[in-house]
């Protein structure tokens, strides 16, 4: 039973690596390029959500969860770019980790993407004890792939 | 009648413009880098699927269908940041006629926005003639505004 789970983690992961396969790169460089552009948007869009939670500007909620509704489509895009070969190699964070532990990357990556489109649900609702709750997972999400996934 | 309708488009633009507003610049140089970023990831999806239009690659339906949702929803990002006052100049292609004719700029980008969520729509059915034809519009799209709104 334990081997069978395995192996449906396996297909799961393997899916989600293989199915997410929407932009193509002819070279790293371009890898490096396409992710460290979606990883800049995301930052863009997920600052004036902190300063909100954090109390350092209005909330207010339709602008937050235009902001939370952005993050959550740009959330599935970066993974493909990051497990391009080689791209751990030039103007780039990315660790080495990525390739050598390409399963654990990826639940990383599926956490922020399914935390983000909660919060993103979350935002529409507009409670704001709710919606720091889970800006909190998300960023903890952030934080813990970072540690793990990206060179100082 | 005439004056209640160009009111009308007045209004309906001025929302659009000032409704759009998610992210914030502190200075002229973090707009150019923001709709920098949203452009390359926008060019990057759309170059496979004019490949694949173009027969130069194969068409495969979901990829297809995956990279129109993409484009489909960075569409309507960079135009706030391409209204922060002074991103005309410095590392920017960005035209001084958006700044002039602000009202037409804003047209053709959610002309675009529109023709692009109508392609990722026709993209979902599979029907390649459709969705040549489709594609052409919005190719037609950033030609024109970029003639218009892109220095060389």
């Amino acid at each position: 039973m334990k081997a069978f789970i395995k192996v449906m983690i396996f297909c799961f992961i393997s899916v989600l690596v293989f199915g997410a396969a929407y932009a193509k790169f002819a070279k790293p460089e371009d890898a490096i390029k396409y992710r460290k552009a979606v990883m800049y948007l995301i930052a863009q869009h997920f600052k004036p959500m902190g300063a909100a939670v954090q109390g350092k500007a209005d909330y207010d909620k339709e602008s937050f969860s235009k902001d939370s509704d952005v993050v959550a489509m740009l959330s599935s895009l970066p993974w493909e770019a990051s497990m391009e070969p080689g791209s751990d190699k030039g103007d780039t964070t990315l660790s080495p980790a990525v390739f050598k532990n390409k399963a654990e990357f990826m639940q990383a990556a599926k956490s922020f993407e399914g935390d983000s489109a909660k919060l993103a649900e979350i935002a529409k609702g507009g409670d704001l004890g709710a919606i720091k709750a889970q800006f909190g997972v998300v960023a903890q999400n952030c934080k813990s792939c970072h540690q793990q996934f990206r060179s100082k």
